[in-house]
């Protein structure tokens, strides 16, 4: 599938040539992002420069009843970058101006492609930074952290990204620029910011940023505990909140994961242990100690047989090399992994883990967890042979039963990755029907004809008859059966 | 006014007849909340004893196409609850169970009539308390704070309602009930629960509230530094910022606050100083005193005369008391004041200051200050004599271009209080019309009709012939002149 001429050639007037591309390669290596089980090609790649380029392109789109959505870096778990009935893609890439820097109300403005690590540096030498921190910090964009409202190991103190964002401008789908919010951090009326940040590139696509910055922690105290059992340390987990401690971080990692881990970045995690937890402190100089031991007593009280303090930032720094590549060391034991992200009540996390690994076990499956323990967010990783038909088919049913028992916990299906078109028909068991009319209507008020980024969020009926993939493609087949549609 | 015989006698049915009120007394007793500039008389008031009672006295005026709207403690400042056209009150005073608490996910139930501060006397026991701390604390309810987004002292480190509220029941205005967010913290899908807090009551009623509770500080550390001119404190407040410090709160007090704090509450701040601020640490045990130390530094560089350190936990009890009753004690020295609510970026704060004071000069008014500093929220107390129809007018002028001024540094009309029927006509400078429109679609997806709070936050075309008040209402014509609607 490609443009119609007509329409490709009023795009390379406003974009130029080389800005404007239908070829099958291109288009083929745009089918997914960080979500691969469910590709989709578009059928034309857009690279507008800035804002004006970009409602131009928009208006011309929109008038030809062209569907389109914008993609960032393409790290997103969800299938949000991925363009559904043959959308036009368009590519922020371009949009890579950061700042200026406003020290004194802690602000920042950048464009949508500006990788979020580079936030960060741009802040660092005022003593501030930006806090969402997403494992892919170091490729995923700004933009798509307003998207899919980011979170990371910090949200746990800081929140996630709705809390860090207090301005965007957005182009509406049918070219009109809106701001939303700006430097003074408020928004009277229907506050239409917090609307736009996690709406999952549904609502407009954001062509400007200001951040809010954080200042630098002055100290920061890493340990690592070590446990026997899942079990033991989801309950510290538990014990340390309930002692009415906020750390900046409470990650776990299960043995699966340690053992990729030392198999291939070497941070020298113990191999023997079932589960290890980072728990990260930081604020004022001396206080820290105190603090550290408490939460010392509590974890040894908790079963940890070890609980090791980073001695220095080289030894801090390795801890969180190790956990945020944890994802990308599995591909040392699995040839693939399928990525969940639910949410439960954090006094639900014994019970939810130990169910966890009965659905693998039913399922024949391995299933690995390295996740944000203090904010109950989970991320289960199912590992699978993506060559083998029965096993995608049970990674798929694995993955649903994993999300149905977060639900029956009082979760929720996302907690940063978002619903994309990955767990659209999810939504169903998750919100009441007039909640999901409402959603829906609220969409349509800003995207009526549901040109922009269509099919994803909500579930879409009955388009079982219009799956895509080549004939035979097994992953397609099994997506039928399993009640997943392209 | 009074209700229609045969609604009455339906709401009766559902209510109970002690629980539906429309004689004159009743009404004209809830002619005005905290905003008394623009009195209006609603028709009949209900008192529901649960969701269920409210829902059905909903669904019989929704019928009916009669206008209703909630009321909380009635202590908002715009006029949020001030029922216009001879809107239905319903009075949510019965709604006040409190609890279950749960300590590990640090959430408690609550009933939208609950008072604000009975929510961390309820959360004390397990050193847990709800953060959002307005002035009047001791008296609005947490409903109110809900439809306002309401803020306090403490928002400058933790941010206002919305950051801590996890979930929400709300009634829709055709009587459907549904569930926003949840104890799980997040919400996929169109973020609908941020969207109706502050919504201000024109999206739906709300009926339970899930609360996010937070660990009581360990130790707090106060202090009042003393200035002879306000621009030095103004400047302080970014000195201290620019830091890289994250008080707890840092509020600033004008000389003629001080004066009247000090006729009323005698809470030893020096009566002629031109300012003080109030600054206020919280932390880890050891780390304060060196965080104070910088603190007081920075505050003598820039020019304070005096820097007290509070002893103890009365010293700092009787500043915050002070702070807090501060504009009851404005009534010793006036006979009305008009509270704004503006909001600029922090470093604006110098020059906006002087500018205050200059509209007032210009309009021979005087214009106190206290207000939060670190957020750069100004509330600027313009004094008048209420009998006086001259200074009404001047008061309405003076806060208009109060407003405009902020709006002109990049600032909103609001930071805490609402936009209500206070400053609906001024949204039309704070806003595009494509922000505003797309703002009124979206209270049309929940309330289409218009029956839920009519006449709210959005400018009302064409309604000066409606003035309501009676003949040779001194204040109702000169609200006519300054554009202000009833």
């Amino acid at each position: 599938m490609a443009l119609d001429p007509r329409v490709r050639k009023k795009l390379i007037r406003v974009l130029g040539s080389d800005y404007v591309k239908d070829d099958p390669i291109t288009c083929y290596s745009y089918r997914c992002d960080g979500l691969t089980l469910h590709p989709a090609e578009p059928q034309a790649v857009l690279y507008p420069a800035d804002r004006d380029q970009l409602v131009a392109a928009v208006r011309i789109l929109s008038e030809q009843g062209i569907s389109f959505l914008p993609r960032g870096a393409g790290t997103g778990l969800s299938g949000g970058a991925v363009p559904r009935e043959g959308s036009v893609l368009i590519e922020m890439v371009r949009f890579r101006a950061i700042g200026p820097i406003d020290p004194v109300n802690r602000t920042i403005e950048v464009e949508p492609g500006v990788v979020n690590l580079h936030v960060s540096h741009a802040a660092q030498p005022h003593g501030l930074y930006f806090v969402p921190d997403p494992s892919s910090q170091k490729a995923c964009s700004v933009g798509g952290n307003v998207g899919e409202n980011s979170g990371g190991p910090h949200t746990l103190k800081y929140g996630v990204t709705v809390n860090h964002v207090v301005g965007l401008e957005v182009v509406l789908p049918d070219g009109e620029v809106v701001e939303l919010g700006g430097p003074a951090w408020t928004t009277p009326g229907p506050d239409l910011l917090s609307l736009f940040i996690g709406s999952e590139g549904t609502l407009g696509i954001v062509t400007k940023i200001i951040c809010r910055l954080t200042p630098l922690p002055e100290r920061v105290h890493t340990m690592l505990a070590v446990f026997g059992s899942v079990r033991e340390a989801c309950e510290s987990v538990s014990a340390i909140i309930r002692a009415g401690i906020v750390p900046a971080a409470l990650e776990m990692i299960d043995r699966i994961v340690i053992q990729a881990i030392e198999q291939t970045i070497g941070a020298g995690f113990p191999t023997d242990a079932e589960a290890v937890l980072i728990v990260e402190l930081e604020d004022l100089r001396e206080g820290l100690d105190a603090e550290a031991e408490q939460i010392e007593t509590i974890l040894r009280a908790n079963g940890a047989v070890d609980v090791r303090q980073a001695a220095d930032e080289a030894e801090r720094a390795l801890i969180w090399r190790a956990r945020k590549e944890a994802f990308g060391a599995l591909g040392s034991i699995s040839p693939s992994f399928y990525t969940q992200d639910g949410v439960i009540p954090r006094s639900a996390l014994p019970r939810v883990l130990e169910r966890i690994l009965a659905i693998g076990a039913a399922h024949g499956l391995t299933i690995a967890n390295v996740f944000h323990a203090g904010d109950g967010n989970l991320h289960p990783l199912i590992l699978y042979n993506s060559r083998d038909p029965a096993e995608i088919e049970a990674t798929h049913q694995a993955g649903r039963e994993i999300l149905e028992t977060c639900l029956a916990e009082g979760g929720s299906l996302s907690g940063e990755h978002g619903i994309g078109l990955e767990k659209s028909h999810l939504m169903d068991g998750a919100f009441d029907e007039v909640s999901l009319n409402h959603m829906k209507q609220v969409r349509a008020v800003f995207n009526p004809r549901e040109l922009l980024n269509p099919g994803k969020i909500f579930p879409q009926p009955g388009r079982c008859g219009e799956l895509k993939g080549r004939p035979g493609d097994a992953a397609a087949q099994l997506r039928a059966k399993s009640g997943i549609r392209v």
